[in-house]
């Protein structure tokens, strides 16, 4: 229990259902001070959803963030920023089918066996529009770490990967597609793929890779809190994502030491960067980057047996919205949580 | 700072640097009347000893611990367990070559750069000695759950892999080999590869997985303190760890929905189980499996690039022990940390 | 920074300033499956709000309580409750006058210091119209532990004090009068005493006795986590309370241990209970006892010099509403943090 | 479970039974280079021990430390402090008379009912030997933070009240008697009134003031971690405490608010100061002060009922060591408890 805050010292806290009144949450130990640009979070907000382009079903989710507290003269006060973003379509009959229903591998079953009763409309807590409050949080976070740059996009969509190393990418091309890759003949092919994928009623997974650059050497607290074990935490606490891998990752466990230790250079940055820009934990000056693997969502618009709360195993065929790939979407979110956890090492580590 | 404590209800603090007095830690929250079996803890810390075999260097390293509070006529009281370790081979003059000099890939150079100094005898508190004090906290954790069932292993040694399904290995044969690798074949083509990255002065990353049963339905705490989030941050939170991947993993974001899907069986169990046993951050019942990506050590026997603390490049060869592949000696490291979250959410979840 | 969370599995935060938008919080950690009954809650709300009788200015403040998730066909759903108290009535003209100023014993001059600015609208966030979230949390508290008694009331305004051993007193009397003393007389007495601060323009502090009955034996977590330690951080960080005692309290301090220890009954109860219901930092199923003082509150309607912003020292009157004393207000806000306290607890404690 | 830690970012863990091997604890978030002197340390050590002067029975205690980690050249290095201190002294056999029983006002009753059994050697965990850690933490505390100075007193033994106001004490005299009194009359008469109380074979319960200057404005974190609520945790989870109060306190709550704001000067400090140097849970520059009750150890030489583990009464009669007034002694816990909730705010506030 109480497992829905992040954080020491910038520590969020959300809340909110998919079909309740509304999501929101809390941000407590942000500075004061900080000139908030309101627009900004606005595009992050729309950055993250749903119906942004011909890839996926229209719809209209107004995510209007409203601030209630925190927040003053249009700068940040250093008390706690309550917000809420109100669900203005809850139309909840829509989900009656699935009152009584486990859909595969979604969260209805464990939520019912682990509190004895969900909010069945929509995906409840465990919906991915949870991450709304998230992206919110980061933005501001963002804006508290304006010398902190932030990209990430995606590298691969279901079978298709783009294997260029990021130095050779120009992330300014980022949003110029709906995938958010920022190679265009990838993009091209991915969309194309998802497209593909839309028709047949399927999902598809993906990868999204983050790069953080002019993060200042000493950010991370080893033993457990090293920065990419919670860079890693943040990441896979985000829906769908299955794993994460920074620097070298798994690739780095077929090589040998020889070719794996990045050597220096006079002033202590490194001729390589394998490590990823982190050693023993701590932040090395060089750029952080990792990768995060998405599965596809569980909602198909094909037809698959669930198990009803009484036993019985049932046909059922996806309803509403199809979103056949989500990866583009979770980059904002992505860049949200990278943005939280820098926050918070950040205020931790110049202390004292 | 304050990074060295993991866990809410079972919490674990550890101290100590690899050429110190002693290292040591805290265990707090552990239920009382636990009848420990000690000789079963000294099982543990053996296993993670380095020197076990021919594939490595010898070295005498007894981890006697040394329990001073918490356990009283054989049982466990509910008040803290401390404990050492004592560092019975503190030879500090091995060292001296590297007080002024920043390793490659080490954390040499972040060190002096967070903290203004460092304890440069071996690797200080970056010294993968620190995971001793985890094991301690894992084999009581352990011992806490006897119904669960941890079982680590190596799946691979650099380029060589072994691909089978864990349902066809027999994970009692994992002891039986010095790689730690269920399959007798497999184990045997690592250990030949280890010998020659020996010979070469050199070392190697790999994988370990890991197969958790018997975990009950409910264990997770969205939806930032998901179960494979918390799984994910203590697997990278130990020493050259670089990827986590759990269920379908990084594969799993190459496939469809409607083939990543897991269909239900009748009683709330599933047919294939790409989930991973979690489902929604949130234990399903069926077995949790994740892998773990090991970079290789940086410190080899070849002459590579140093630089010192006046900005010169320098070269340096390594001195010492040799650990050509400290991923076997990884594996009791992530059952101790599986285990010692499994604690923290067993205690949390029981709760009311 | 980031202070403004109390617990660790019931776990309140909350946000809001007294002229923002509104005022909220999260619980978060709640069991699901309570049947919620928000007229209780509003019933907590009216008591804590300002204005209800003669003593007081009357202010209307219509504290209604939104809330927006975590509940769903009128029970907890185990997922975190978030909600929000429209400030409905912000005319920041009332506060233009300390924009600049510094009143004595007001929050003011800290915050500009610590912040840089600050909200100067009302008290801003150390206004105690924030305890308003913090009697939401307290009445959820209540329902979630509907066997533990909680009675809170004034017993001393000023110099007048309500001598009798809360053995002696009938609970079923403290709403019965606008000071909230069970004692008739002594409320009579009391009253009086403040409808005379009040003509003065001036205000009065006072002491609220809180009794807790029903609690089961081992309750509280030493050594630093004692159930008392606990209460008195929450009732200490309720507005002007500068001080706590428990059990036999400062008056305990000039006793001998001959008289101080509390023989046994046979049963484990005990004959005399100075302990207050807690040894050792645990519950042990006596009645838990705490007496809570206020200070005066600092805004009266006398004239006194204030500081402005660049160090003049000018005369000030308080204006607008005239709480002369705050004490009978206070008995929601420490039963509320009382019934926080516990549950944090109860739920810690149930633990395997 | 798993109270055993006080602090965020300046975090001590604490273990240890006081017949058990060692106690001891580990200091984690301490920042690096600070040049500990350790004989300072051990002055802490031996002011809190017993058998110190003619009034308590004399008792060989060596409470020497010894560091084992977090050290290094004698500066300290931001990684743990792990600590123990051994018990030389362990004959169980002192305390057989209490293995099924429970001694009145002790926390043995507690201890058996919460965790089913307990080490019932001496007061095993709730001894208040557990404190010896805290005035290693505290030690180093106080060296983080040489500008502060934080004094310490007995302001009163049983019946007999020093109310001199701290400004016209000599806190030079605080260690010039045995009964940690600065004024040498009162300090003679609490002395003979405690050779009385040893006597009777009785013990006699006391006030600690304490006194804490040079602390920067803006340490404080509202609205639950407000430094006072922080220090009145600190102070009320030391053993045998039964209240807190801090500026005015009690006798604040008799007073006007006419007469209890404090007036400021041009400069930002106030001409009085019952505020106690925190306004708003804030500190605000002018002296902190605080008063800390503790009522008479329940252990007397005088024969007392007590309840067997089946329920029955039976009388006992204390044995061994006799302290009959513990309040100088509890002195320099009162100081280390302030330093470290200090030093956790020094290290949170100085954030960003």
């Amino acid at each position: 229990m109480a497992g829905n805050s992040y954080g020491t010292l910038y520590k969020v806290t959300t809340f909110g259902e998919s079909h309740g009144e509304a999501l929101g949450g809390i941000i407590d130990g942000c500075p004061s001070g900080i000139e908030l640009d309101l627009d900004a979070i606005e595009v992050e907000m729309s950055r993250r959803k749903p119906g942004q382009s011909a890839i996926v079903t229209q719809r209209k989710e107004p995510d209007a963030v409203q601030f209630l507290s925190g927040i003053f003269e249009g700068k940040t006060t250093g008390t706690p920023i309550g917000f809420i973003i109100p669900n203005t379509n809850q139309k909840s009959d829509d989900y009656s089918h699935i009152k009584d229903n486990y859909r595969p591998s979604h969260a209805d079953y464990v939520y019912d066996q682990k509190y004895g009763f969900r909010d069945y409309r929509g995906g409840g807590r465990s919906s991915a529009r949870e991450t709304a409050s998230r992206v919110v949080a980061g933005a501001i976070a963002k804006q508290m770490l304006p010398e902190i740059k932030i990209n990430a996009y995606v590298s691969s969509v279901g079978p298709i990967h783009l294997d260029t190393p990021y130095q050779d990418l120009d992330f300014s091309k980022i949003e110029s597609n709906p995938v958010r890759c920022p190679d265009e003949k990838s993009a091209a092919v991915m969309e194309e793929y998802i497209r593909d994928i839309r028709k047949q009623g399927d999902t598809v997974g993906g990868v999204v890779s983050c790069v953080i650059q002019n993060v200042p050497v000493g950010l991370g607290e080893p033993v457990f809190d090293k920065l990419h074990a919670e860079l890693g935490k943040a990441m896979l606490s985000i829906n769908a994502v299955k794993g994460f891998e920074y620097g070298s990752g798994f690739s780095g466990s077929e090589m040998k030491g020889s070719e794996h230790n990045d050597l220096y250079n006079p002033d202590g940055t490194t001729k390589t960067n394998l490590s990823g820009g982190i050693q023993g934990g701590i932040s090395n000056g060089m750029d952080i980057y990792f990768r995060v693997a998405f599965k596809p969502v569980a909602t198909i618009m094909q037809t698959q047996d669930s198990l009803d709360n009484k036993g019985n195993i049932t046909p059922m065929t996806g309803k509403g919205r199809h979103d056949p790939c989500v990866v583009p979407r979770a980059v904002p979110i992505v860049e949200a949580m990278a943005a939280i956890v820098l926050a918070d090492f950040y205020l931790i580590n110049k202390t004292y």
